[in-house]
């Protein structure tokens, strides 16, 4: 109200006219999703991400898995925006907010800060993984939630091959070998299942020809779960299958296993079986998630995973017009459970808040709270199999990963060239070719 | 012959049997070819590449101007070659050579290094970009030789529209406004004209509804050239026609220009105008080339590119069944006149020395010396206009474009997916989009 009357008498005193300002920090599902909800709004929009790019999380894990590049499933946030005038992409690091004033501070390639004033925020800047404070694992078991982090992961499991095949062909060479053909997946969730069965084929499919001194089909992959089953958000039914499933591929899981250590020779578990070692030069972290640092940022308390606990219209209490979002945000569904931190959750979530803040600029009453429709869990297990859960209908095997396929090309209508990407999982599925088996970079430790 | 009487000494001795080991180091375009050639062969072939894949070297400026993802060029050595089983491949560095005792030394991840012995050896090492004695500009001046070495190049033009982006728009920020907006390609061969042609298009067709406060489009791209025309390796005609091609695609074409200094603020150029400073955030280095360290690795002298002077067998005068082949090699073509540099050079050289080595080892008469068949000089100018040279046929416009992308699929052929990229082609020539605008990695300076 107090913009309103000061975008009115700056207009009738011939000041500079400044239309209300919507600062959006993130461009994922839920920044964007916020944005394109306020096309029509007469405002300024600013989306603040530090990459150029919206990545497309959910096929992430086939990026790391030398399926597709990285340009099928990350598109420019410009070109994404680019028709939505009100919009303007800044690609930039958030270093802070002065809620007093009503600034975001950036990290800009100036010397000095960029200050970027905004009369209402929405913060959607989602999560990395946690090691449950041990962060100096993450060298050792790098997670996966950015496109730099897929092609490390990439790069190490081409890599531990190459490496193999590389080793002389006698037997003082076997326990390294064994350790270079040994992949450990930590976290049984949905990223986890699915880089564990993908990698799988990998070893027993795409690269079982490849090789001349190592056969890659002797390759082990282990998933490890703390808890008692995998996909736990799942019915127990799917965990069942999923588990069978991956055996079929060669998966050894391993549930009620914790990990208590991971370095550059593999990981310790602890489990009922009591404490031991595991010799693997890939180990990969799915097993946690913490929000980034929104609660440093906007100086409010958060949970225990780092994020901020949201009011019933996201918005954050004793701060005026700052709304948190996706995995950023605890969302308390009506039944008082939290919100999942999936896509969809993301972007019911920040379409939600572009409709709150075009009622408020335009002084219509506000929605009601937000209520978070489930739309369902899905996760695929290798090529050949899926687990779904829709509400009132559970399906899993080959009609499921037909239907999580459909599901995803739907999803990626909307963003540029959909067509050539389902042109290629269309080809790589027939010809059970990885069509992205690139190691590129260098890392320190190479 | 000493290793035919030994195999077969070997054999009747009941000793482990070893047939011939061809050894081929780098797996370009002769690399390939030669092992290709020797596909029947009763031998054992390894083949050497510190890189996992085979680059498809004419069109990596594609990736460097975020037209193509880096996979749709580059297939894993070890898929294209997985069904031929005489040849191993392994990922490795080459440290040197000892001629003496016909070993390779490879700088393997094993603490020792590894000894690669060989019977015969094929050296198809290819080039890098040559500063002409100065290395230092390297950092400033990037080439386009490697996958990385196109990422790193599409991050600098990409950031350099993001960071003009990012400037106050007061006129103060002018002058750096301006520096980022300006791209030195250095070097008018046909990577230079290419690079400058499609950085133009990006800018002015692309990027141009992407940006608020910058107008892409106001992006000045000069391409440098010390001679007295583009395309000097064309027929003046064809370098007439290129640069009015250019022009009109708003590049600046400099001729006659010498580049004196590369640094982070531009370059200084030496003209008949006199010296002069150019000011760009992005210079790209397409001037000279050098061979890999053939000469030190062979301990033989090399000309002033680095380049070993090869006899009319493409072996090496003194070394016995040593053989160098492609950019490594100064090949006399039956005019007296060097083999250019290009692919096509390569893949016959390639061949030549797998059925030379073939009649070798099976002891039938030597192939006559290699004679080099040209098919011809080829450059696109952006998406509209190419300049082809066929023996006897010289054309140049949209019909020549066709042509080239044509030409390009067919070459193609035999590689994985080619279909997936054609298509993806069609896709962006439709659109005007380039699919692959990723900023990904970090550099030091960032």
């Amino acid at each position: 109200m107090v913009n309103f009357l000061g975008n009115f008498f700056g207009n009738i005193l011939g000041m500079t006219p400044s239309k209300p300002h919507i600062v959006i920090l993130g461009a994922g599902f839920g920044g964007l999703f916020a944005a394109r909800a306020m096309a029509h709004l007469d405002a300024r929009i600013t989306l603040v991400d530090r990459h150029n790019y919206h990545l497309f999380q959910p096929l992430l894990y086939q990026v790391a898995t030398a399926g597709l590049p990285p340009s099928d499933i990350s598109w420019p946030v410009r070109s994404i925006l680019s028709q939505q005038r009100n919009v303007s992409v800044l690609m930039d690091e958030i270093t802070g907010v002065d809620t007093t004033r009503r600034q975001v501070l950036l990290r800009s390639s100036n010397p000095e800060h960029v200050h970027l004033e905004y009369d209402y925020l929405v913060v959607a800047t989602g999560s990395r993984h946690s090691y449950f404070g041990h962060d100096e694992w993450q060298t050792a078991a790098p997670g996966l939630k950015s496109v730099d982090d897929a092609t490390l992961i990439r790069r190490r499991i081409l890599l531990a091959f190459e490496r193999a095949e590389m080793l002389d062909n006698d037997s003082a060479a076997t326990a390294e070998r064994e350790k270079l053909l040994r992949f450990i997946i930590v976290g049984g969730g949905p990223t986890g299942v699915e880089l564990a069965g993908t990698i799988a084929e990998l070893a027993r499919h795409t690269l079982a020809a490849d090789f001349r001194r190592i056969d890659p089909r002797n390759a082990r992959v282990s998933l490890i779960e703390a808890g008692d089953r995998i996909l736990p958000a799942f019915q127990p039914v799917s965990s069942t299958y999923a588990e069978k499933a991956l055996q079929k591929l060669g998966v050894e899981v391993l549930t009620g296993v914790r990990v208590t250590n991971c370095d550059a020779d593999g990981v310790a578990v602890d489990s009922a079986a009591g404490p031991q070692r595991i010799a693997a030069a890939t180990v990969i972290w799915a097993a946690g998630v913490k929000a980034s640092p929104v609660g440093r940022w906007l100086n409010v308390e958060t949970d225990r995973a780092g994020r901020i606990p949201v009011a019933s219209d996201l918005s954050v209490k004793g701060l005026e017009r700052v709304f948190v979002i996706g995995d950023a945000a605890t969302v308390l569904d009506t039944d008082g459970k939290p919100v999942p931190g999936i896509a969809p959750a993301a972007k019911q979530q920040g379409r939600y808040v572009g409709e709150l803040i075009t009622a408020s600029i335009l002084q219509q009453p506000a929605p009601p709270a937000f209520v978070y429709r489930h739309a369902g869990n899905l996760a695929t297990i290798g090529r050949k199999s899926a687990v779904i859960e829709f509400p009132g209908l559970r399906l899993s095997g080959r009609l499921a990963w037909w239907i999580w396929g459909i599901a995803h090309i739907y999803f990626l209508l909307g963003v540029p060239s959909p067509l050539v990407i389902s042109f290629r999982w269309l080809w790589e599925y027939l010809t059970y070719g990885r069509g992205a088996r690139l190691i590129t970079g260098v890392e320190e430790a190479d």
